[in-house]
């Protein structure tokens, strides 16, 4: 789960842009793409949906701020969910990012599952 | 985002189920559906999405050991995301849950955006 800032509002405010992002985060990140949504905000704004087998990346954008909610979430161990990101984060031109990391259903020694959760923050490189 | 233990298995292996659950489950959150899609996995489980207006809901289900991986995201401060997770875990029944609520988009004093977070468990009460 991504916070992004200082992203380029016109690509943020752009929904067939960020299609075209988020299916090359996918196939950067090895997930294979089942379904597509992406709905524009009236003034400003998109909500955009790849959903992958098991998995999905969801985008929601606000340009007006330069701000971006962004998951990408997976359940098969062969893809490459930080690759994802790292693929989006320089295509909107993110200047900073606060990550968290969730792994989820972690088997307890109950046996109920849990997760865990680990935060960073990144400062991406511009892209040459 | 919830790890919900101890389910029904023939709930978390029933697309059709499932795909009922999440929109009475948007429903109840105050949750304007835009789009659906449900996936079966061979030989089981299933992994569903309801794209909610600025919002999704989605569930990714292990019906073989009880397990289902839950994330209910809304952009929209009317809905009611509590009432939707309520509903999903009474549905599908959960016998425990470890939940984690992150708050997003938290402008930090630097202008950049974080989140917050917070975690619990659950265990729901049976429906009568």
């Amino acid at each position: 789960m991504i916070e992004a800032s200082d992203c380029d509002p016109q690509v943020l405010a752009d929904a067939d842009a960020l299609k075209r992002i988020l299916l090359e985060a996918a196939s950067a990140g090895g997930m294979d793409v089942r379904s597509t949504y992406f709905y524009k905000f009236s003034p400003t704004g998109v909500s955009g949906m790849v959903v992958v087998s098991g998995s999905h990346i969801s985008i929601h954008t606000w340009p007006e701020t330069g701000y971006a909610a962004i998951d990408v979430y997976t359940c098969d161990p062969e893809s490459r969910p930080e690759e994802a990101v790292e693929k989006i984060l320089e295509a909107i031109g993110a200047g900073y990012a606060h990550i968290t990391e969730i792994e989820r259903g972690i088997r307890d020694e109950d046996g109920t599952y849990t997760h865990t959760i680990l935060s960073w923050d990144e400062e991406p490189e511009e892209s040459p």
